[in-house]
């Protein structure tokens, strides 16, 4: 397994092409935009190299029999799935952000189930393919960026009907030793911190979609491949006030469109090309591993409780009744959603490949709870905090020679807390709830591993009605 | 193990002092009140005879090795656990009703608990005399009646404090062979279905009310025992109209007062006599235990959500997306309540005891969320159903010479389906939602296992606030 | 103006042919469930009487100028609108229940309007007719019942497509002096309390379906009118213990199906007749006017907020902070659908007949409010009332010599208030929750005067998108 | 009245001490952060020269009989009432944020009626020196920051015990011509943008805080008098890329910080000195009308639903059920906004001073709502939105030549719509949801005119709770 340090100098060593706010970014790694993006996904490093973290953060590869990071390994068993669960509680909670890895994670699993059922209807490899690369994923503990979403141009119309034919991802041209590829990707997280970028259908296709039916994986800085990095609220005081102003001064998250411009992929990394017929299949695999992800957000809550509490007490008044039952349905809804992540995984079972695989209902159940209760945790936060969360001076007022001293005089709260404690957690509050952890912690939750709509729909497709209607027809005297 | 029919034989045979609606009843069996309350716990035997249900009703008793039924099992595992719930979830769509038997179980695992922790520290025998008991409950197949609540008389007062002593069931007189014991206990559920009674302290203790921590079984039917029924929406209508307009025609709940006049409790059947100091603790052990079996609940709700989309089919609407979209919104929240059930269990650990015990913070986060998602989906149900549940006509004007034909004709609804079948389905729904369905699945998901308060109040103290206030100290740069 | 006597009086003079739980029912005034619906209507004009009332109850007539029973008015000003808003406050917190006659009120209200409009179109008489029965209902101080809701049959075929063609109300034959009628209306609020019946079309229809655009008004009694009483939660139990159990002692709803079996109408009271392209516009200025009526949903609200004050202090805990925040909770969304009505009424305008109508998109927004607030309500409610409502024993145990002393020892609570006095208030609020005033204060909430998605279709026709965009537009830089 | 220009020009006159991100700043007009803020101020003035607003964005002196500006009005009517929220709704959607001069409105309307009261009781003469001043106010057309949250040190603390007793504004120095006095007011909206600074206590006051019981206007940049600028999420975007990424390119809020260092007040600018008794009801009036004026957030939020159907139809999915009923709820949220805070004006009354003053009840329940729903419409907007809001490339990606053309292709959506124009509404949703226009949008709908416990703790005290206990116990039978 790489050190944290490893996998920083690791990514020193990349090549992307990449632009941010319309300039070309060469120096990835000591940009103060990306940096704190970084940080998050190299603490999934230094978190594996602590013991205490053992159990959670590493496991055995069933390739190699080899200790490797968690965020590599493919589920073999129940506990792993419940390990998935606890390990994003763990680095929520050290991050107070997305980490990142996860979709690698989700998108190696599912691949390594929807490989192997290909491969017994049509005949094919890809599996063995799947296989060979997870093991140099393994051996190297790469951070992989699982790639889903398309541009998708006009909604209403499927891939092969759009007037411009790379609104989504797809095959140009078959070669003797790979294939050509074209499109974009966009909501693309961690992208610029990966090693590898793995690529899939966003949706269901027809045959007559075939060409867009393909997933591969690639090196993150091939050619052909062009970041541009996302613009996110806040995202400019990285840059002017890189300090207390940021609320969470070390990790942030990153999102960023990705262009595919007439990349090559050797056939040893396609995974999956023209079989139309599985695209749903690993789109909804992808998708409920991704949902059981989700349960880092409820550890974001944590901290957004921690602060509440924190901004309570250094305000006076943590005792009153209204502000503990304010922190207590916090963490009520915080733990209702940590709830459905643990059930689909420990209601989780094997499949035909042997990879586990959580129980799709609640998976669904669990993201669709995600996307509504850390915006009335957020809400509650700013309830509890108070205005001075928008209307508080800046650091660089509070160190001004002239005015510095009327800041620290009238921000100070309780006796006995320095005046710097309560700026801190403010701005972490005004962070984890409109500024950047916000991005994360809220529109993310929204968005990330599909939509509302698209978590209803799962839901309405795996929730078993007709018993539900029989034994509503039992219990009153219908008997057909 | 005793069969459905060897259940309600014993019944037959017991000797309880019961009035309802003023009067005695002396054939408790056979009363179209009580009996459908009877027919739920005798679907704990009925099911348990059945092979397909075997693993989930049924365990192995850790004293004799026999194959009992779960409800007088002492949890060894965290399977065991999960069990429970699980057997909630189907005793609860088999009955459409609160079944009443968990609050035994979940009384002797308390007791089987915090009896073996008096003794460490006393080293009295209580656990011994537990053990003995609970061989004869498993041997005998019993059902207990888990008795909890007090009058309470002055909340603002402790017991000791009442100006009526009585308001707590408490210690009379003390003599060599056992107790005399007075007072009452409120809101008891299944109590005349129930072979035995088991009683417990309400709240915490002082050393000053210490004659009111003790804790008894006693058979249900012992001389002094005195059951008044407790009147319920819609009761009367299981005598007017026991079929059609009853919704649930073949289940109900049960609640009673019970008066314990000077009763006299033989020490072997004492389990907990002045300790206390451990009053609270058995509280919050059965409390908790209680709140997981609250699973119960989220299958209540399938079969109200089944009927839901039963009505929805029989009114040629099943498709309309706001229906779809409801139906979906209450499935949410029924599985959410169901994970939040399963979580506390798998969650659970092992007590000094042996006995296996859930996570006390989830059970209590998945209590919190049962006194509200049920309103909501009753809520929906009603808004799918239509105002007919509130204006249909009975069940003899169904089958009246004159006007039957109009109530047949317009009720119809959709081509094909037989009017009664739209009757029906609507009255399971007033049923559920108004009636003496309403009574187990709203009120009781309230109030039941402990008022909301309650959960909150335990929700505060397992939560680690400490841990997340670190958590949001580190990453806003406060040292301190 | 009738007094209350004299409109008994006047009931009892109707010769209805009423079926109620099977059996012919005669005497409608003493009757033990019929009648505290009937003292509902005497509220109406028993509050008419007073003179503190009086700015509120009454109005002047503008066709006669005499001072009339408000709900027999036609509005001339804003202050009407808002005074009927007013009315139903104080009606609903007199009884506690639906008082039932606005329906009739909105139904004059709405034909004053569109006989109007009709006439303008189509150079008919119908305004005049209209006019001269309004004046024959006001010097009278007559009871109308407003009809509108059929059968419906099957909801996704249109009237004219029905394979049954009275599932929608419908002309059978002219004649010379009249028409005959044939179909039911469901769901008759007060039906059997009113002197009039005012039948309106149900909703928009076709060319095809101008059979079914009719409208009329009759004696309630009228030959080959038929009504069936709707069977409601706790029904009964106004006949086997009609004090203190039921709750609400002196008043309740009533809902019937009333069937037209080939009724004969006179011209003078045939208000549409086949103008089909109208029938929406009085379902809907109907509706809308029906909608601000659901006002006296917060005055139920009162009673209930009341009643939970009531049981708090009668248990000693009026002070706690939870309790504290439960009633303010329940008095927002309580003031919120007041606030509402009362805005639609305000921003009301005058249409082309003179008549004031309210504002339509506000109704509609009042109303959606009303089909959850009180839900939260009462769960509101029966979290402070604490689980007794659904397990106290009857009065007739209270009352019995042998175990009456227990049920009077232990249901006690606070010093100094009689044990009755907490049954009473416990009882109310399982009739307002779950009992007979549920079916008014819920259901009825959420069905009455249109289903939740009836109120959302108006919403979107009415609110101004395109002035939103626009602004949007300009805000954000868009020039087109 | 001043022109729209004239302001402008009268605010480059103005010398104020301002600080912003620790440097001082002295061309306030031309600065990129404040201009925005400014701006809004200046639509009070624009719209009032135009004639269509001309009813609602003036009134008629009650001084001087002359047409002023409407923000510069006492209320004489009830309509006048009204028109101050239909003000609101006017010019939320014109600025799509906090336009600021209310808070001024509501001081000058709040004092015009206490003024009159402390006469009454102890002979004073506040009222005629306040009248002075508002003529002033009113001949030259000023902008007014009402100021009124001190900085409150440690809040279990009283205004005299503070450890220092600066932490809330207070007397220094009784001088013959005036008074000194020395604090902070925090929070201060729009406060560089006004002429004016008038200081209100912010809470009840004891005798012993009688120093603290003043208040007092002064020109906004009187010496001594120091302004330190709120950081705001997305603050320095306006600074980097000032057009297309800021979402709202015209308008935005503004938060200081106003610290008053021995400032010196004439006597005749003084409107309370020591009456501490009248500290509360100052208070009290002041956030009652200010509450009322949290109706501009149901127009923020109308720019909003616009921006979503808008995304939603460049998106093109605006006729998914989904997405019809996400924009049906928000805008039944924003109606019922506006409705509470029409039912608070239209139920206002007229006070001794002869000002009209909005029923307290009803507008701390319409402010209530705007604490809660403005959160609910902005998460159904992101819902609508998609995850594009913080994933989207800056506007110098798509202006850079090399991948402008990327950024172009792929954000393109439905055929026919400019790609800028999708960007631009995407960013509009970001600033209402997250950026600067949350910050007006959210965060102040919850604590601006008190946070949510303040409107509470109003609601619980103006209830009339006996009425309801009454009307409760009539209906159960209860005598006493």
């Amino acid at each position: 397994m790489k050190t944290k340090a490893e996998y920083i100098e690791s990514m020193r060593n990349m090549n992307f092409n990449l632009y941010m706010f319309g300039e070309q970014v060469t120096n990835l790694v000591d940009n103060p935009v990306i940096r704190p993006a970084m940080n998050c996904i190299a603490a999934t490093y230094e978190l594996a190299e602590k013991p205490e973290y053992d159990k959670i953060m590493t496991a055995t590869s069933h390739l190699t029999g080899k200790r490797i990071n968690r965020f590599c390994h493919i589920h073999q068993s129940i506990e792993d799935l419940v390990n998935k669960t606890k390990m994003g509680r763990i680095l929520g909670a050290y991050t107070g952000s997305c980490f990142q890895r996860c979709v690698g994670t989700d998108s190696l699993n599912a691949l390594s189930m929807v490989t192997h059922d290909i491969d017994q209807k049509y005949g094919t490899e890809y599996n063995t393919r799947f296989l060979k690369y997870l093991r140099y994923v393994q051996d190297e503990d790469l951070v992989c960026c699982g790639a889903m979403t398309d541009a998708k141009g006009d909604r209403s119309l499927r891939p092969a009907e759009q007037a411009d034919p790379d609104q989504y991802l797809h095959l140009v041209e078959e070669k003797s030793n790979g294939i050509m590829v074209r499109g974009v990707k966009v909501h693309q997280t961690g992208a610029v911190n990966s090693h590898e970028i793995i690529c899939m259908p966003t949706r269901a296709m027809r045959e007559e979609d075939k060409d867009y039916a393909i997933s591969f994986a690639l090196p993150a800085d091939t050619e052909g491949v062009i970041y541009i990095y996302g613009r996110q609220s806040c995202d400019s005081r990285r840059i002017d006030s890189p300090n207390m102003d940021v609320g969470n001064i070390l990790y942030g998250g990153q999102e960023c469109m990705v262009v595919f411009e007439d990349v090559f992929v050797p056939w040893e990394r396609v995974f999956m090309y023209k079989e139309w017929d599985f695209a749903s299949d690993l789109v909804e695999k992808f998708a409920s591993y991704h949902r059981q992800s989700y349960a880092c957000k409820s550890v974001i809550g944590d901290v957004l409780i921690g602060a509440a509490q924190l901004i309570a007490e250094y305000q006076g008044i943590p005792k009153a009744a209204h502000i503990r039952d304010k922190i207590i349905d916090m963490i009520q809804l915080n733990e209702t959603m940590i709830s459905c992540s643990l059930a689909c995984a420990y209601e989780g079972h094997r499949e035909p490949s042997g990879t586990c695989y959580v129980n799709t209902l609640l998976a669904n159940v669990s993201k669709l709870n995600v996307t509504k209760f850390p915006y009335e945790i957020a809400r509650l936060a700013q309830d509890i905090a108070g205005g001075g969360i928008v209307t508080m001076p800046s650091e660089k007022d509070l160190n001004n020679p002239k005015i510095g001293k009327y800041v620290a005089k009238y921000l100070k709260g309780t006796e006995g807390i320095p005046v710097e404690n309560r700026i801190r957690v403010m701005r972490l509050i005004e962070n984890l709830t409109m500024g950047l952890g916000a991005v994360c912690y809220l529109t993310e939750s929204l968005h990330g591993a599909g939509s509302p709509m698209a978590q209803k729909i799962m839901i309405a497709r795996r929730a078993n009605i007709d018993r539900m209607k029989n034994a509503a027809k039992r219990l009153c005297g219908i008997e057909s």
